[in-house]
């Protein structure tokens, strides 16, 4: 029987080959109470699993010499949490005082751990909580004695067919045991958008669909998928018809493909002659290959909240500048724009307060960004003045998240005012003239831009925390997430509205979400009057290809008519036309 | 030394008397462990207590005659919660299978219960859990043998002086111990806006303020204390000048208010001659007599949260058209309009379903309001099914909160369609043309009024949520509260156009969030355009007042003027002007 799935696209593309199923090592573990003579012996137990786990990542690390940077950053991601105490100790503390055994210990340390990442505002280090299951799990099987990695069964696979790991989750190590595999895609029960799943996946060049809740238990061993990562959907044993319909689409999204990469090194200009920039969105300094390879101008968002990955201390000056350094160095003279931390409002980041660490009820609502930033004078001055170092070094640009008011723009310059004057007092050079720039990512700066034309060198529109606000959606709530919809007539208006006022007043704007980084809404914003897009490094010449392809003398008095409309169903029929 | 403390001013007016700190049992009770002969004495202790509590509550209720209808309100929810099997039942079990003492099963239970509160997205259900507090803490002093209420001294007090209660937290059963003293304030260390402190504090038109975190600690004993209930501001130990201008404005302020309560049946005209309906915000069937004493024309939003209120299941159709009926019936003609339900994304609601049970990180941007009525459609039904058969008693507007989608529309509209249909078929008599409007309160339903207009009867701005999302702050959230601004200009323009844009299409249009009953911003609204404005009762007259001596052909032309100004600074000055 034929039947489709539908879940997360996260990594666009067509898969069509055979379902391989992934059993896991359960954590379910037993809780056995021990004789006090051999809680000394399970503690040992215990290290000794930790440390093979530690060499078997090691060698994992040095066998992926060509296996894309993600995932060699995933591999050091798990490493360091197996050498951190929360991880590396405190399971030993469990053991010795409630007298357990390891798994049990360490699960209970996980769960503890997994409920402290879910406090984190940011989805992606929200997300590093699966990192923390998949390294347990690792450790668990260890301990277990079949250390193995989960167990492939390829059922009826024919030499012709491609492989499509159906799992519940992956692990980066689960991924590069695959490597002797052809998988042509990846499909699993849970993950979102920022999940490593997805993240590799991309960086792979692989479709996946993710959050497909229950893909394991309705598929079976064998059975026959076509994987649409555009679309989000797993269709299950399609008929005959669907089929050709899809290995025609797949053929055709393979030579477009071939035909992008010619495009790499040519500009993107429009057919009428106008220039356009397109730099990439990125969040690690390793990043940096992908945005080259990917054919970016510069780094139009470099998110800075990696420095708090895996750790409870704050990043010190130093820590901060090599990391800046290391992207503009990288970047060798294109422009970088690095955002201050855009931090939820997480307990963790001060562990000398103890004062506010409950959970908020709507951390999104609440002092995250600039607004933490702001009550933490300390922090912000550190990040500004490693920020200011590394300024030296290459065209560095300074984003500010989650401005709203003018007092904060205010306060923000004031604090950077500081910052240069105490370096000018050590003498350490930096770029006096840094040019400073506010995300539009609330719907009251959009809809009162001037208040930050007036005090600011830049802007940037993220659209996504844009809609999420503008629509009250969260969208990484699965039950309200099909309503986010980047199409909505009021985010046009938003959007329009802040690139005409930017545009009116002379100041730079470009589109940073993920709105900019989708080609079919290339020409509305092309006709809107952006021409500085940033997006994910796998976009840009999806992108470009477009660019190349509009004419926007044509297309600006189209859309200037189309925002004039508010009935959602004709915005889809204009937009439609517009691409057509 | 004279000082000054900041909290939350939940109701206005000045009072200038001593401080009389107020004594509480603590909840720290000893955990101790029963013999087995003893726990079934230690149940009918606890079983005895529960009994002593309720009768005292009775004879409380019974002394209430001419209390405000609020104060019986709470003690119906505090009767109500004592005779709930979470409150009367649990702790028996916990004590039969722990072994414990009644105190300590108690407190167990009660902090199990606060948890669930905090779960609520709104924020009045979700302050109930003060309340739950209160009925133990009630119980946890009978138990200890130590049944009085809390403790007075009233230091220093002269004869001609008020006294000024300093309380970590009230109960209405304190306040009601209080009735033989003379008190003029209360001010607390805990609670907000929507606590039953604050509510009952206007209803009683005395001067509170709230969240001052520490003003029991700081305060002594008969300390001279200045309350100014509009600023939330605590000024202790003023010094004679300060004093003086604060006696001269509580004359100015009670003078106002005997020349208000003479404008109750004087209809609210502005100079100009121009009609304006002003109506009553209302949580309870109980607030129609504050609404119809308050001077208000009709009901212009009727919440139906407190349906849910200390209840695990659902109200059925039958309870839900009573106390529909009870307020129209009440409002003797006048128009009511009833909102469908406004509830968050709460596992309580649903009983039989288990699924969805986790907390949500930002419940504010999750299901709630519309987007859970239109997921259980079986509630909905029933509470549009109660509400069009009380339509048969009066004038009743149905209201829809949270819409931002053409689809959401539809989709409701359709169920109306539905359930009057199934009442047609059953020959239950209702409104066959019973108005639908809908809140604007998302800003992107704001931005994209068009669709509304297009699709319903009416509109009316919920303030309160729109400058939330608008300014993306959880007002709630007192680490960002002071961010949140009725005067940003993102959130003027929402407001002028929204009404000027319903205006030009003939569509009603009112404003029933905190910012219509605000009498400082009646002028601004005037001159966008409003001519409805809904809010709490106790506003009505002020707003009135505003509305008789002003004249909207002078105003029109420079609110337009002043909305072209986008610097807040500048918004401010052109305010006063506007008010001067």
């Amino acid at each position: 029987m034929s039947f489709t799935l539908h879940g997360l696209g996260v990594s666009a593309g067509i898969a069509i080959g055979r379902a391989m199923l992934m059993s896991h090592a359960t954590l379910e573990v037993s809780h056995l109470t021990l004789a006090p003579r051999l809680v000394d012996k399970e503690i040992a137990r215990f290290d000794a699993a930790i440390l093979a786990v530690k060499s078997e990542l090691l060698t994992m690390k040095e066998n992926t010499e060509h296996a894309p940077a993600e995932l060699a950053a995933f591999i050091d991601i798990h490493t360091m949490f197996l050498e951190d105490p929360e991880l590396a100790e405190k399971p030993r503390e469990i053991i010795r005082e409630r007298r357990c055994n390891a798994e049990w210990a360490l699960v209970q340390q996980m769960e503890h751990l997994v409920h402290q990442f879910e406090q984190f505002d940011d989805p992606y280090l929200r997300e590093r909580k699966y990192d923390v299951v998949q390294v347990v799990e690792r450790v668990i099987k260890e301990l277990l004695g079949h250390p193995g990695r989960a167990s492939l069964k390829a059922g009826k696979q024919t030499k012709e067919e491609a492989l499509i790991v159906v799992a519940h989750d992956l692990s980066p190590a689960d991924t590069i045991a695959f490597k002797d595999h052809r998988f042509a895609s990846f499909i699993t029960d849970v993950g979102g958008a920022t999940s490593h799943t997805a993240i590799l996946a991309r960086s792979m060049a692989i479709p996946a669909v993710l959050g497909l809740e229950n893909g394991r238990a309705l598929i079976r061993d064998g059975e026959q998928l076509i994987v649409d990562g555009m679309r989000g959907v797993v269709i299950v044993n399609p008929d005959a018809r669907v089929l050709e319909e899809y290995r025609l689409r797949k053929e055709q999204i393979e030579l477009e493909k071939t035909k992008l990469r010619q495009l790499k090194n040519s500009p993107a200009v429009t057919l009428d002659g106008i220039d356009v920039a397109l730099y990439a969105n990125i969040e690690l300094p390793g990043d940096v290959r992908d945005a080259l390879d990917g054919g970016a101008e510069g780094i139009g968002l470099f998110r800075t909240e990696f420095l708090f990955l895996d750790r409870g201390d704050m990043p010190d000056e130093q820590e901060q500048y090599e990391a800046y350094k290391k992207v503009v160095k990288g970047m060798g003279g294109r422009p970088v724009t690095i955002r201050t931390f855009d931090l939820g409002n997480d307990k963790d980041l001060r562990p000398d307060n103890n004062a506010n660490d409950r959970v908020k009820t709507n951390p999104a609502l609440g002092r995250r960004a600039i607004r933490l930033s702001l009550s933490e004078p300390k922090m912000f001055q550190t990040q500004l003045r490693a920020i200011l170092r590394a300024s030296k070094h290459g065209p560095i640009k300074l984003l500010i998240p989650m401005l709203a008011h003018a007092h904060e723009i205010d306060q923000t310059l004031a604090a950077l005012e500081q910052a240069k004057s105490s370096l000018r007092g050590e003498k350490v050079a930096f770029d006096e003239n840094i040019q400073v720039g506010g995300m539009i990512e609330i719907p009251a700066a959009a809809l009162a831009v001037g208040i930050f034309l007036r005090r600011l060198n830049f802007l940037s529109i993220g659209t996504n925390d844009l809609i999420q606000y503008t629509l009250a959606i969260d969208r990484s709530d699965e039950q309200v997430a099909n309503l986010y919809d980047p199409l909505h007539p009021a985010v046009l208006m938003l959007l329009a509205h802040t690139i005409s006022s930017a545009e009116k007043a002379g100041i730079p704007v470009s589109v940073c979400g993920e709105t900019a980084g989708d080609p079919k809404l290339t020409r509305l914003l092309l006709g809107m009057g952006l021409r500085t897009f940033s997006m994910h490094p796998s976009q840009v010449l999806k992108v470009k290809s477009r660019i190349l392809k509009s004419d926007v003398s044509e297309l600006a008095p189209n859309v200037r008519k189309m925002l004039r409309l508010d009935e959602p169903a004709k915005l889809r029929e204009a937009l439609e036309k517009l691409n057509g």
